[in-house]
């Protein structure tokens, strides 16, 4: 047991806190992790979970796994419930606290609503596996009602499936539910014909993947609609329900609504009483503190980190490791007496999405990809900077085996009620 | 479409619900299989599910995959109310009927708590992939907040686990169990030590394994013992509460229980108004047709079917398989005109239970086998079993994996709600 007196607390083990507690290793500081589940999410596979590509188990491993061989590291599974600031200790749920020298917040985002909560039990969104797998259940059992649905309005409704948001999550799942209906399932119904599956795909800006050069939002709208996606552009959606969702002056009757629309932060702001923008996050200063409290550390989507163009930082894993790796080093560098504001500076690495199984488009800035040369870029990408080699062979197993045969292994629908999922 | 006129409606895709419709292949029939869940679930292996050394889609598969190439086969996902065994029809819960000329009800078993539902919550049992992600998820949460516990007593309480009943599914749970505690969690823990985990096995009888020999019954035990499980003999368990278990005289603090002691039949007998025996299993005749309909079948853990010497035919995969494959001949027979009764015979291949991940109790009958060799003969027999090349790619892979670095795939805590789950 390490008995250094200097103590970091972590609160969540996503892509910036383990890269944090990684760049923390040999220094003379214990670190408590805490996080409310067990377990690290591998958030840019999530959508295969949803798909039934890849099985819960290949995109998740136990945080105390993970860190298992760092001494200095205790896991506690634990929900956070409040920061008692000047106190220096973290509130958990039971009444117990844990006090800190240097507390980092890295607790992420959850899907939202744009105020209109009541959408969320028709438009599920995707940031957890059990998000991933009642997506995955309400796909599947609407083919299956379908199959036993005799009348043809209500089938079609069945058979539909809209998508709210054109980011990359929203394009990623367009892609593979449309071939998973007319690849993988095709041929196992008697009464539908899964090929009829209308995939439509919503967004209320004037092109998918915004955030990509204009060339590659039409490089991937048009891959889309060759897979047979429709696109919908121009139309902000203003009703979702039962019935379906509705988008200016159209409406779409579909059974299966997915939200990948919008995202706010954890309650981290709430905790803190730290000022928040209008999605949760966190106003930190340049060196990602809080202000008024240089012991605290807010990094990744739970921040709100400025550009020099004025652009936020956008909420993808290389900014939060990016963030991690800048925190550690002021740590550092205070332990070693240094008390330099060190202000952080983003690179933007690239943009990518993929668009089914033989498509993708990658924006480096310098360098433009799209096609089969960009989805294999995509895929050894994924597969390196997956944790562990054990998933790195069962995932791209998994993968190799959908890619030859067409079938994919985690079609399971499991748990039997939508809301507790 | 097949448009033969014979129609044979299954309900169960279980292995002897399966089996009977493979028999059936290139039979003048058509088929509907219903079931209420769309997976195949690979049963002999579940227990790996709950002791994270599978993944959930490594032992489930859907159901209209497997029969996709029958296109004489439809599958409808369907929960079924009752059978109108004067129309010949069976009714689903959505109102709606399906008519028959042979019916087969392969329904299956639940686990049962011989009249003391009221232990259900406390002490799970094992039967579906809920079933073993919530035992999973209560195993490792146990871990988790022993870790965070201060009294030594509550702490202790923690890192006991309980099991009720020394059949297959108890012994390999146990043995599991230890090992998962002290190999796999070993070392990823600050606070406790998971080798001070107790694991004891309850058996109301006077051996584990009781179908066995009793030099294997002793084996076990024996082999149990030395990997650390505590063996309790002779007394039946009177209570399960949050506190723990009470066995006769004795009294055991226990977070955790599991049950692996008692099976209910599913509710094909209330259904068809049949009589049954006091654990629901219908008493069929002597060629599984249910008495005063001869077209009506019941095969699997739904019926009791009687050996010459009056002990019952066991739960076990094999005689599922054997009795689908006997209702299949008599169904072919009658189709060809032959209205003979044609009595089932049981085949009984044999008894066997892995202990842990280096010994097992086989008993052939003619031979029994104990250790390695028995461990390993079980593994092939069960990779061979599992339906699908990819499936046992997989499963062979995790198992290597485990096998070699002790470290398991599947360690994930999922879902909030243990009575949702």
């Amino acid at each position: 047991m390490n008995q250094a007196s200097h103590h970091v607390v972590v609160v969540g083990a996503g892509f910036g806190g383990l890269e944090l507690t990684h760049a923390l290793a040999g220094q003379p500081v214990r670190i408590t992790m805490i996080d409310k589940r067990n377990h690290h999410l591998f958030q840019p596979l999530l959508y295969q979970v949803a798909t039934t590509a890849l099985a819960t188990s290949e995109v998740a491993w136990p945080i105390r796994h993970l860190l298992r061989k760092r001494k200095d590291v205790t896991t506690l599974l634990a929900n956070v419930a409040g920061v008692d600031r000047t106190g220096k200790r973290v509130l958990l749920d039971d009444g117990s606290a844990v006090a800190y020298d240097t507390l980092v917040l890295a607790t992420g985002a959850r899907h939202a609503y744009f105020g209109h909560d009541e959408w969320e039990p028709f438009a599920p969104g995707l940031k957890t596996l059990e998000d991933a797998t009642t997506i995955r259940r309400r796909i599947l059992l609407a083919f299956e009602q379908a199959e036993r649905e005799t009348d043809p309005a209500r089938r079609q409704a069945l058979l539909t499936i809209a998508i709210v948001g054109g980011g990359p999550t929203g394009v990623e799942l367009a892609g593979t539910i449309v071939e998973l209906a007319h690849d993988t399932l095709r041929g196992e119904f008697r009464n539908i014909d899964t090929r009829q599956t209308r995939v439509v795909l919503i967004e209320a800006g004037d092109r998918i993947l915004a955030n990509f050069a204009p060339e590659l939002s039409e490089y991937a709208s048009k891959a889309l609609e060759r897979l047979g996606v429709t696109v919908e552009l121009g139309r902000a959606v203003t009703r979702c329900d039962a019935e379906g969702v509705v988008f200016g002056d159209k409406q779409l009757a579909a059974r299966t609504i997915l939200w990948a629309a919008g995202v706010a932060a954890s309650p981290a702001a709430e905790w803190l009483g730290a000022k928040a923008d209008r999605a949760g996050r966190v106003l930190v200063e340049p060196d990602l503190s809080v202000p008024g409290s240089r012991e605290i550390f807010v990094i990744g989507d739970a921040a709100l980190v400025l550009r020099p163009d004025g652009r936020p930082v956008p909420g993808v894993a290389p900014s939060a490791k990016q963030e991690g790796r800048h925190v550690a080093a002021t740590i550092k560098a205070r332990l070693a007496g240094d008390n330099t504001v060190r202000p952080f500076h983003y690179k933007h690495a690239g943009d990518l999405a993929t668009i089914g199984k033989r498509a993708a488009a990658i924006d480096f800035g310098w360098i433009k990809l799209t096609g089969w040369l960009a989805w294999w870029l995509w895929g050894i990408a994924h597969i390196y900077f997956l944790i562990g080699f054990r998933n790195r062979l069962a995932v791209s197993l998994s993968w190799l085996w959908i890619y030859v045969t067409g079938q994919r292994s985690a079609r399971l629908i499991t748990q039997g009620d939508d809301d507790k999922a």
